[in-house]
């Protein structure tokens, strides 16, 4: 045993291949349909470029193999989606997007086998999309969980849910959702979630509207959706009841990773785009890639993301392990998302006035990161939760002294 | 003599005024034009709002008193600007917006009697806008103003301008240019260069497309223009042959001045909207603006604002006394506009998943101060300057002891 | 009125004579005496320093016309006491080092006849030294005064304290005490303190131990003091029973500032010997100071150290004008102490291993201002209470409309 | 083949063991001889500890298994120098520290077997120290090594070296030294260097003086050396002439990431002193460790230590493939020296006025690890490698297409 950071060799072709379909098939569709596939009409699009990735090989290559995957554990994920993550509708093309590429790792690990038929199957295959329904507007559940206030209830058969969701991602077109909502307890304590399966034409979900953010390329958008005395039967309950809070870690923690590959492809396309440029631009008696506060920026650019990808592997490790990874996850994603704003700032500083022009991808790029240190917990949360533990093992350690 | 910070009653007075001018006749309005002011068409909305400003004594109060503003010199555009810069359609409302406003300051320094009738007077007036032709595509004049490529050639009477200008703000529907031509020396070297004055409608301008950057408020866009065969009569030569690059500076300082107190009002307000927000979201327990995390950032964009605010403080009264205020302008520049990004963008993170949306007006902040690291000299050609003068400054103590 | 940021004459030619001072007479003995003034024993160097001072007219330029001194106002001060700053003996030399110089401004405030007499016209003559006994060792006032744990309770005729102490700066060697102790409320609770005068040698006082800093320049040096059964008689009771809080706001934002004018003085001095190395030293194919990396640290350098002088003046002339400048200073405190980390830090780079090395001041600098971040409250406290003040200022405005 | 971060159990005992060494043997000697171990008669110290060390099964673990040490690779000796480096003396301790380390790894893979014996055996027996003399003042070899001026000539039989050294690491006391020369071209080309043996007693070897430098914790202090005539016997030639550049590299790598791991360590530690500070003291109604301002430092000196460990092991694992791993060791070492400043200055500001006393280590920590970023390379030097790198890959790519 020890230490190995090299891929299997179907890995690196998987990469290389994924590089090709994004280069001769997404990018250069990519500005036609920036900001369009948003809405549900995108589909179309959508199914399109995933029976090319079919034909390519490339499609879905984190599913099951039982539903046509490739079985990737997370450390390979990570080179793949990053390769993909190179186009903003790479993620798309490949159905490795959020909010279905963890719901299908979530399906993957909880469900029973008839979810995985009606559920899993068709979502692994691309046949539907699907949402993952848990944040809600304040006073409820935001980047503070236990705020929960979506209720369930026990009615003949099944559970009878109400409540607002905000932030649902895809839920425009989603062919089913995961609903978390409370089992017991109240708002503000933990007490018990569960998980529940339902389509998405089930009597009572009400997409409102698209809350419209700086990224634009997830398919289905950011909604609001109200849940109203939507009736979910016992057989749609995913896992067991008042085991959410337990299984939406099981799903966050490695769908937290696949958005840090995802947006480090995008980070990296920045960054190249910004050599390219100042490789070939003049000034100041030279070229611009030869000026000491350029070579600057690509240097941090460069620093930056071997950090993040080496973080990523870390914590990626960790999870294939079956650890909880919190700590890593948590790091990985903190320092990734910021660093991944600080990459696509420089790059469109090296491009000068170009940089912030439509002319290059920069600007759109920079708008699609931001969120990312807000969405999945903003910093600030999850620095919260890396500081109490890191204060409650030196404690440990102290007192055990 | 001794240092006072404080201002006429007169002025006071007029920050108050324009407050409540943005608050009552421009923020309404915002959301609806964004966007769309941009282009030419936009002139309609730009000629009510200024009317109202006119009626509410707010209009151009830095243009010269006999062309009907209040004379303000820089210290005291200041604060009024700042209160403008509040909404992003606010320095077009009150007419003080780049580039009329550095032009009625370059015309009204260096102008002679006819063309200050013929062009200071009607722009002054908000009857026309105007455009100013200095940077140009690669290998031209872009940060590096010693590249300029745009040849004036002697001809009978006059002079006959070729070349190809961009991010020229303004120049879709500007009443007139003010171009600057390289009018001896090679493009490289230093040489001499004019600054000419033509109608917009003159024969061999031709604007030929916008370039879309980030930002949107800017009335008439920021385009490409090409000057073919633009024939320029000698009473049209704005002040002394060759002359040029002295005028460009003496436009270029103020004028990078009123684009720290426009951006710094938009700064503000980010800032305010966050603010808001956190003193009313709860989480964690508490209201978020208790928790130690939002503090730090209320914290630091209370002192990048109060830092940037002294800066410029400096920088004007530097202007003010008559001085080039290089070091003071570049250095209350480069900290202003990076400031801002630092404000917009912490203001954004306080918000959470709204402060990246459409539901409050942040991320659009954030999309337009982002530029104002690259207009107007990129942070680091200031840095550039700044560095040489303070080495070449300590060289000269070193020898002279 | 209108804008100015000028001095009159007399404060011109008070900074050129500071700066020939420091370069005639403090620099030469400035390394012969690192480490060794801080004991009681260094008063000896100072009475020296302090002598020819007096004879190039540049001692205590602070403290009031009656008792010998300038009469400088805040403004006023701020250039000459960063000309001082350039030596870390040069506030010692001028007599306006911390605490004596705040001593002076408090009791020229607040003592009456008999208290001028007998502690402010020895002091202010520098015929003897001074100590502020306020913060103390955990659980009592340390960033946070209201734990004040030191008593003083009502004996015949006068007040008899008990308490510790801790980081009283210029204790060993003092002249006399102002001691802050609790006369009413519990540790905790805010209730009132009391400022008391007591010469060094009365009964009870013991100086237990120097706290060994990075920071060595402070006469006197950080110690921890025991105050058992110190007796002090009515009349040596600073101002009025339990309005001492109020009083040490008077003497601490002034303090904090003057602290800022002296150690932007030694970030500048650093900021020089980078200036004149970069200029001198080869490297890499020219001028280390013609590479872009260093005119970036250069650039930042000024920029940092305009930003804090800017903020200084800001504040200086809220005191002046009588204000408690609570943000102003709060302000100008935290950017200058984090800028000057910043400066000196950047100046050791530049200089490459002998930056680290005692070859040049620049380490030793650093760890001199190292403390300013933690000394007058921290960086975080001063945060939290600027945070505290903006969001309480933004609801008043919300809640008035 | 798969991704592995895990070390063997007999890494993972080691951990454990040199965790225990360090703090039963190393940390309570450590205040003692703070400071004196510099000088030469350190290594009375120094033989004792050694002693302790073979005791305890802990000594040079990085030696070739022939000359009694444990061969563990580069991947490995990360956790082990991270945990010795928990004392600033602990490297000195376990014989793994600079320049003798990287000296021992040199001669393990280029000397023949006559210097193996010769130097190599008593060097990692411990024996001997050993010094490395490549970097020159200036306008010699310093960041830049292609200014080398030492020259070595022909004579009969070996070789006459001529030349200053600066910052020579270890050199006062040393039993040999490794000494690079340049043997063809002239100072400022690249040329041919060469690497000689010689005894340290060997005449015409004079150690001038000791740099004094922040950093007091490596034996033998860091010189400046003069070579006058030394003569090299060509058995004492290391490897080919000229191809020390070469040889450099194999050895910088390494040693580079060695520095990495046991600064980490002093990083670790620090961080450890500040967790259990914020634990312990309370302020502001609560513990210093659940404040919002608290927590963020303590988050982030989690995420740089997680990061620059990340990175350590990207760099390590490259270098046991048998890559030159120039970029991962640079992007290595530029964060690892960054972030352990960064670290340590936070771990002064959690513990306030202490943090900068001699009370806690902290200060004295700051100071060992600030000079990091400027030896073995300054992180301007790194940048600009790794940016030329990164513009050159791409310029490749570019036109390959």
């Amino acid at each position: 045993m020890s230490i190995d950071l090299s891929h299997r060799s179907e890995v690196v072709e998987l990469v290389a291949k994924t590089e090709a379909f994004i280069a001769d098939h997404v990018l250069p569709v990519e500005n036609e349909f920036h900001g369009d596939i948003t809405a549900a009409g995108g589909d179309d699009v959508r199914r399109e470029l995933n029976a090319k990735a079919k034909a390519a090989g490339v499609f879905a290559p984190h599913a099951p193999v039982e539903f046509g995957g490739l079985g990737l554990n997370m450390c390979e994920r990570a080179p793949v989606f990053e390769a993909a993550g190179a186009s903003t509708f790479g993620p798309v093309a490949l159905h490795i997007g959020a909010p279905d590429e963890g719901n299908v790792h979530m399906l993957a690990h909880i469900a029973d086998d008839r979810q995985r038929q009606l559920y899993l199957a068709p979502l692994a295959a691309g046949d539907v999309r699907s949402a993952f329904a848990m944040t809600e507007p304040s006073p409820g559940a935001g980047a503070d969980p236990n705020a929960l206030n979506t209720m369930a209830v026990r009615v003949d058969g099944g559970w009878k849910i109400n409540g607002r969701k905000r932030f649902i991602t895809g839920a425009d077109g989603a062919g089913f959702y995961i609903i978390m909502a409370r089992t017991s307890g109240e708002a503000g304590d933990r007490g018990g979630a569960t998980m529940f399966l339902a389509p998405g034409d089930r009597d009572g979900i009400s997409v409102d509207r698209h809350i419209h953010t700086t990224d634009k390329s997830m398919i289905g958008g950011h909604c609001e959706v109200t849940f109203t005395d939507v009736v979910v039967p016992d057989e749609d309950v995913l896992g067991a009841v008042d085991e959410g809070y337990r299984y939406a870690q099981v799903r966050l923690g490695p769908a937290r990773m696949t958005h840090v590959m995802r947006w480090m492809g995008s980070a990296v396309r920045a960054h190249r785009v910004a050599l390219d440029y100042v490789d070939q631009r003049q000034g100041f008696g030279g070229r611009l890639g030869d000026l000491g506060m350029i070579q600057q920026q690509v240097a941090d650019n460069e620093i930056d993301l071997a950090a993040a990808r080496a973080l990523l592997v870390r914590a990626c490790w960790e999870l294939d392990e079956g650890g909880h990874a919190s700590d890593a996850t948590s790091i990985a994603k903190t320092f990734g998302a910021e660093a991944f704003s600080r990459v696509v700032d420089r790059s469109m500083q090296m491009c000068g006035g170009l940089g912030v022009s439509e002319d290059l991808p920069l600007a759109r790029l920079a708008n699609e990161l931001r969120p990312f240190r807000i969405y999945d917990g903003p910093s600030e949360v999850h620095r919260w939760a890396i500081a109490k533990r890191a204060v409650g093992r030196a404690r440990k350690v102290r007192t055990a002294n």
